[in-house]
């Protein structure tokens, strides 16, 4: 896990929170990458997982970009919130045809109340082809 | 599986279309009803997918909304097309909280090229409470 | 302006706002309908706001669906609060080829910090087609 | 009118579509750019195209950067083709509080039927402010 100007906590609040979700274990997703304002995470194609022209369903892209676009909102708002999805808008570029893919979100506009994150997916073979854009909306909760 | 004057050929494709999905087969999803500009998909909680509170992941839901969708404008489409979903936008009211879902798809204007969607994710636990929204944009491929 | 068990005070502030929205009287949009959880707004085609086809341009449209949908959300909120929308998603199923328009917003689903909403606009001549749809999302202001 | 590496039959067909809008003489919008898949407009504050709080209408913003993603999109397409916005979803960062705009739109990925676009609108005022963000599906129309 590379990070850059993260603090400890944040981290490992971030890996908690991924090691807690077990769509991620089932799938084999990694986080690979924290900075403030962006998370990545990487994810090979999983036969459990496919659509009905054997490419990975367009789901699992979706789910995973959504996430790092949530982890990268968490990098910028103050310990101990949450970050809630209220709604994220994706386009799907082209299938997903290839063995490993990484999911990338990044804050667009920091906000106390409203994060707004854009994220996409590309394929790790074949030229790092975008196969996913999203755009999503997180509201911080303070617990 | 229920169906209302719906020809046996597009009720067969869909089904094998379904039975296609690792996906479904893996969460343990059923199609649950087609009719003319209707699909339904019901799915259980699974352990498997959860997010970090203990909840369904919404790519879950998002996935087989926009599934739901996709079986509707086929319902409504030539034999022999293909549907591609190029963008969708799920909102999310509430936490999958509970045991048993209903994802609802709807063809709200039908195209030779566009078929425009709406779905939605209830709860069949706790009121049939509304727990995803979904607008979809279909393209209709000719083979 | 027709409304149904919405107190006086809301029903002042809503026409009070939308009188305060230079765009309204430039377009001849009028308020035709406030209720707790739904606002309607009608409007004329207008030959200073058409697109190159010589329809009215889909930007108007939009701006008055979400208008609604933010009124329909203020019919639910405490008083003295603002709404934002942070973000909407508009389908376009036809041009907007009639005289005279309507456009609605609901509620989906209420809460303290964020409202649900959702819109569309149909032509009021040609069989009230529907030719925009709107998922918007608004964020409730204390002041 | 900049532009670069474009055709003058293409640069001809854009500026006489941009012409035929009459919303963009209403407003006092300007075509400031067109190049291969990118296309930027420029609009200023206009007193009859206000929101309820001064600032101008964010409808205005929506149908300028749709408009600019439009562009862009022909700039890639066939001779002779129309473009057809199908869907999009624009998010507010800030309000429209300044006195000059540039929208700006980008195709994400060109197709023969449909082409995924981008667009933002910053302030040319105060730092180039980025106060919307658009992403757009258009269809390719053959004449």
């Amino acid at each position: 896990l590379e990070n850059a100007a993260l603090d400890a906590q944040k981290i490992a609040r971030i890996s908690e929170s991924f090691s807690r979700q077990s769509l991620f274990a089932t799938l084999g997703a990694q986080l690979s990458h924290v900075s403030p304002g962006e998370a990545r995470i990487r994810f090979p194609r999983n036969e459990a997982f496919l659509q009905q022209h054997g490419y990975l369903h367009g789901g699992v892209s979706t789910a995973l970009v959504d996430s790092a676009c949530g982890y990268a909102a968490l990098t910028l708002a103050p310990p101990d919130c949450a970050m809630l999805t209220i709604e994220f808008k994706a386009n799907f570029l082209r299938p997903a045809s290839g063995q490993w893919f990484e999911a990338c979100g990044k804050v667009v506009k920091p906000g106390r109340t409203v994060m707004f994150c854009s994220g996409e997916v590309r394929q790790l073979d074949e030229d790092e082809k975008l196969i996913v854009t999203m755009s999503a909306t997180m509201i911080v909760q303070t617990q």
